[in-house]
């Protein structure tokens, strides 16, 4: 039987290439030898984005169409907006009660969020809570695999923590803790050098018009050491060439030669650039374009994914409330006379 | 149209006539002019019962067998198990991503829920989110009333703080705040003096044998200025005679002048309390007795009273999803192109 992964986004915006190098070329290989959930995070998404929730429900749709244009496979892979598997929750107010607070409270990647996210309020319950929901995204499906990169590991680590704990109190090997995949994805930069995001505006939408991507690879961040275009070139300094080392594999080598001999300008070589990027692209801005216009489809894979991932869901909350009130018969009476139980019933 | 009220009992244990006193009688009064839910609120149990929870499912059943059986009533109110609604949990969800977490540990009870349980662990996160797991409930149906004591005040005003939030947040005046109903009920206090409680043992079970009613009220502690039976009485410092003021009110004039005169004994006067209490008790077992046959019947009951209650709360689900959501459509798009919307999606 094949081992069983889960792995999400959250809907915050529209995906570009940073996505596709950094998680769906992930994902779009793991569909072969994984059993695959694939989610749209979009209660996780409401934690950082309560104040603007207006455009998580479109994002949720544009994002998919995305997955499926890159390859995601519905036939392959189940996809499902997580919010549409009520059961999520369930799972996630059963760890929550066991769950020591300094657990969370430790956790770094929420102490991190509290530090660096400057824009908007995150010391709320709810954002608190964002491992304790990933944890029950992961268990609710049993996934023994979680792709993750090593920046995620500690709330993977957290779910291992819950998941102890959990089958200590009931006393049963209930859950298996779920291993990490790290997987050695490329990181794309953004235009600029830094990290490519939407508040940076240094980014390549995956839907981006080809007249758009040519200006935005031109006004790219070259080699700061070659000033004049008789110059030689520093291959290794240059942004561009990353992006040359992903998307240009075939071109790379005589464009390394042509940089460091001043062959090439900068302007020519992010022209070329700018063509492999749109011949890249355009595959799947073709089967992007297809799915926008066939939504019923989309809708449909989604009704699916949701109903495969409900089925799953649902078993393993029956199981987990048979594992938790299994000892008790409701109608379990004695002599004629409801058997008596402890503890005092306290109004809420 | 009549008022929507809710409220709840934890199903920790099975009833007592302190719970009669202090909560049933009330809701019983309540019905007829208000619309009422009355809740059998597991979740809020399991926060403190996570240890042990094997007995929930059957207190529920015993609890809910109990409020029938004295008085409250079906065809006027709506009885439910609350972790049968899921939508609890999803409002419970709406409200945790915008709550800050200061509110929540600045909570009275919360601070006295730590400070005064310790034979349980609640340092956990979902003992912090008991209270607004209660706002969720309340609002969930647009209770305008809540039934409840004095040290039930700070929930609720927590409550109302929430929906403030939640209506400065997404521009509406979607919620009303919830009205407190401060409602005067009697305290029975336990057999010993102290406060009726299972962990006492200091109580009698609204389900009790006649002969262990005898018996209990037999071990009562009475007048401590009166150690022999020639000494005169004083009503005001006994105990038994409180239960005289509320199940016995037509004894209760003779009772007081023949324990003042010295004309009847504490043992005499627990033992004509004890037929007064018997036989106060006895439709109510009768009831049980016959509920008890017919379990389907309560089984019946609940299944009407959650599919009544999750109609409101889907409805109010749905509203706030319209309410949150509404400004996106999913499927918008312009000039053939899919309309591109803000943010970054991230990994989760």
């Amino acid at each position: 039987m094949k081992k069983r992964i889960l792995s999400g986004m959250r809907p915050t915006g529209s995906l570009h290439i940073g996505h596709l190098v950094g998680a769906l070329d992930n994902w779009q290989k793991l569909q072969d030898e994984y059993e695959c959930l694939f989610m749209a995070a979009d209660w996780h998404a409401l934690m950082s984005e309560y104040e603007s929730p207006q455009v998580l429900k479109e994002n949720i749709i544009d994002n998919v169409i995305d997955w499926l244009a890159c390859g995601i496979d519905p036939e392959k892979s189940i996809i499902f907006i997580q919010s549409h598997v009520k059961e999520h929750l369930e799972l996630c107010m059963f760890f929550s009660v066991i769950t020591p607070l300094g657990l969370l409270e430790r956790c770094p990647t929420y102490k991190e969020g509290l530090r660096e996210i400057n824009n908007r309020d995150l010391h709320t319950y709810g954002f608190l809570g964002y491992p304790l929901l990933q944890a029950a995204d992961i268990m609710l499906y049993k996934a023994g695999i979680v792709p993750v990169g090593e920046d995620q590991l500690p709330h993977l680590e957290l779910t291992r923590q819950i998941v102890r704990k959990f089958n200590n109190l009931y006393k049963s090997p209930f859950f298996s803790e779920p291993e990490a995949l790290l997987t050695k994805v490329n990181r794309l930069l953004g235009l600029d050098g830094r990290k490519m995001s939407k508040s940076y505006n240094n980014y390549i939408a995956l839907s981006e018009e080809p007249e758009v991507i040519a200006r935005k690879v031109q006004s790219m961040f070259t080699d700061p050491l070659r000033i004049k275009v008789s110059d030689s070139g520093h291959p290794q300094e240059c942004n561009v060439r990353k992006y040359y080392a992903i998307f240009g594999r075939d071109e790379i080598r005589v464009i390394d030669e042509r940089c460091q001999e001043a062959r090439i300008g900068c302007t020519e070589c992010k022209k070329e650039l700018a063509k492999i990027l749109i011949s890249f692209l355009g595959p799947i801005q073709d089967k992007r374009k297809e799915l926008l216009k066939d939504k019923d489809k989309v809708l449909d894979i989604l009704r699916e994914g949701e109903e495969k991932a409900r089925e799953i869901a649902s078993q393993t909350i029956q199981e987990v409330k048979n594992l938790l009130f299994s000892n008790s018969s409701a109608f379990r009476s004695k002599s004629g006379r409801h058997s008596r139980v402890n503890g005092n019933p306290e109004r809420v």
